[in-house]
């Protein structure tokens, strides 16, 4: 494929479009920019496969391997670019360490990026994926944003595919519905210390096991990860909802102009400090604020979503907050949620009232309004890690809120949403956004 | 030593003081908190010894090798941390490649911290290092930001200066005055996927063949670094000044709240793609501006100085963005360049108008106002890469700036500030800040 036919932009489709001319003409200026005109492109169909000669056992659910977080499947898929070459061909291999030099880019300036996203082993046997053409294209702008190697996002969703074809059957046992975490990651290994865009980098694919917290949860099956692990890193049980701290003016996530929509590791380092604090005050996460105004913006690593009555208009509307300001991650399953709001509690169902669906900025002035006139009805974190995850308690510089969770656990919306996405994750529902992947044998 | 003993925050002197009450509460409630009561200290005085028995020759000066960036001396010096441990015991050993895991936190999360110093052979035949002791503390301060482990900072410098002892000799030979660039670095090994405070880490220290721009740029010895390398990482010769380029709106480097002050993988990667811009369009680094009144805080990765004569007292004035906001870099050569100016040039000396020496937000506005009105006299950028840069011109949103140069090459205050730290860095100036390192054999 030639690198004109990269596509420039995002569609924001699960299906690839054809590019305007004015988008081929953009890309081919970056390509002539790079300095090459013999770079390759990231292609899927050069992939060449070694099996290990040393499989591991898959550890059971709940196991202190699985607790921990450090175990990969079998294999995994890497990929080198070089300024001077573009993309070699990338490699299913041995899952296993990598050298690195002292020197690389990646361990000073922290030109990372990467991201999340699971595979679904379904209650009807199928293996799935969610949306991930929407990670694949993601990933590109967070590449480019880490000044990271441009690629066709349907080439990486195909390396991702490979991969869980080949370890899927093992890992994911087909009489036991659960997921595996997928991490597709991309690293300047770049040896030159000079503060410069790197001109080596290697994107890789790995796929972890991650506890199971629905049991604890309550909730049908699997859900809540990072959220609902302790400052130890072992999983501990949700009770009725997240536990939020209100981040301080001294604490800041992201700002215009930044990178906050971006998945790249300058966002989630610098939030260490203040998530283990919270933790350490007995919070599940910290509920990242922006500006004097006191904006809400995302709770965690995970989009933050409020149901309220609206004081003019008497009706109900789930909230969070807007795009624009390039502060907030674009998540996939923040997009799914409002998707899904929009087309089917455009009206009341099944005894349940309807809501209007809005993006806006919202303050915490507006929370506790709604809390003190009873016109809070509940309040969820979003994402992959924390899937969805009730929200039950807010501590905002020395005020307490109360998060309604009408159904003990959850709230009804709550509830009903994260049923819709499950059901299409896991089955029974055929979605054009449950992706079935084809396994080895 | 006892944890409690770690100095529990930066006494901006050179010499270790004896630590308040209250600070050492504050060390002794932190070591509680991080859970275990055998956590060992950073501890030079345990380094063990490994030889390389591959020995490389050492680079010419200008060699494509240097050029190059990626050439380290024989040895590193490297630590290893766990939660459970604390600090394992120092290792000098032959440099070379780390095994690093896929899930390794800092590929992920940039959990990195580091320093930018450099090792001097004087002219005198001297080894030394300049003012290490505030690039340690700032060190511990930046691994405090990235939620990485403390230790104690004069340990730090006993290593540093154990790794220059051994191969200072070997790799700055003393016949030839000049440098080697040292890189303290600490990353998060911690093999765990979850997003949280890292339970593992590896503190090492490198030290890297840096090309020397002194010729080029017309001065009398070792200048110049990143700021005058091309975007292809090669050296380049300067002409009379840096070109700046101005930030946009879009594009902020850091912010209250943020992390702009710690030296910290995030606020590099995500520079790079201005900087690349930057140097495509023909300029050397990006001037970072912050808040719609273009505040100037930054120039690349140096502190930014200006010299004009104040509107108002019709005296000479050299002036440099402050600390308070916390969004720019407390540099060490940015305070050495304030310390000099203040003692040298509060009264005229040989033909030189005093200066008055103030830290204060100036904006882009008052740059224009005083290049309008025939007010402004230099500007340069100070750090440890670009050391004293003098710069020539500035763009800023359409309107073109030409900062004098009153000696062709550089201003005088620019000259004279450069000379004073290199007669201390280089000799023959004999000053606390130059500290003499002893050489193994």
């Amino acid at each position: 494929m030639a690198p004109a036919a990269v596509s420039a932009e995002s569609s924001g489709t699960t299906t690839p479009t054809t590019k305007s001319a004015s988008a081929l003409t953009q890309a081919g200026i970056k390509h002539m920019r790079a300095g090459s005109s013999t770079q390759a492109p990231l292609d899927a169909s050069l992939m060449t496969t070694e099996l290990t000669k040393s499989p591991r056992a898959v550890p059971e659910p709940e196991s202190p391997e699985v607790l921990a977080q450090k175990t990969c499947t079998d294999h995994m898929v890497t990929a080198k670019w070089t300024v001077e070459s573009g993309w070699e061909a990338p490699e299913l291999k041995p899952y296993g360490a990598f050298s690195i030099m002292p020197t690389a880019s990646v361990l000073h300036y922290a030109t990372e990026c990467f991201e999340g996203l699971k595979l679904y082993r379904g209650n009807d046997r199928k293996l799935r994926l969610f949306r991930v053409s929407r990670n694949c294209e993601r990933m590109r702008k967070s590449a480019a944003r880490i000044a990271l190697p441009d690629f066709d996002p349907r080439e990486l969703e195909k390396l991702i595919k490979a991969l869980c074809a080949r370890d899927g059957a093992k890992w994911l046992p087909k009489d036991r519905p659960g997921f595996l975490y997928l991490r597709p990651t991309m690293i300047a290994t770049d040896a030159a210390l000079g503060v410069q865009r790197p001109k080596e980098a290697l994107l890789y694919i790995i796929l972890a096991c991650f506890p199971d917290m629905s049991k604890s949860l309550g909730a049908p099956a699997p859900p809540a990860l990072n959220g609902t692990v302790n400052g130890d890193g072992h999983a501990k049980p949700a009770s009725s909802g997240l536990k939020l701290l209100a981040s301080n003016e001294d604490s800041v996530r992201a700002w215009p102009g930044g990178f906050g929509f971006a998945k790249v590791g300058a966002n989630y380092g610098p939030s260490l400090v203040a998530q283990g604090e919270a933790r350490a005050r007995g919070f599940d996460q910290v509920l990242w604020l922006f500006g004097s105004e006191c904006y809400v913006t995302e709770a965690g690593a995970s989009n933050f979503f409020v149901v309220w009555r609206n004081k003019e208009t008497g009706r109900l509307e789930l909230v969070t907050a807007p795009l624009e300001e390039r502060i907030i991650l674009e998540g996939v399953t923040r997009a799914s949620v409002l998707q899904l709001a929009k087309q089917r509690l455009a009206k009341s169902i099944e005894g349940i009232e309807a809501v209007d669906v809005v993006e806006k900025r919202f303050v915490m002035d507006d929370i506790i309004s709604a809390y003190k006139d009873g016109r809070l009805v509940e309040a969820f974190a979003a994402g992959t890690a924390f899937f969805i995850a009730p929200v039950g308690h807010i501590h905002f510089r020395g005020k307490e809120i109360q998060v309604p969770t009408e159904e003990g656990e959850s709230g009804v919306y709550t509830r009903v949403i994260k049923q819709w996405l499950m059901d299409i994750m896991y089955g029974p529902e055929e979605h054009e956004w449950g992706v079935v992947v084809d396994e080895v044998a």
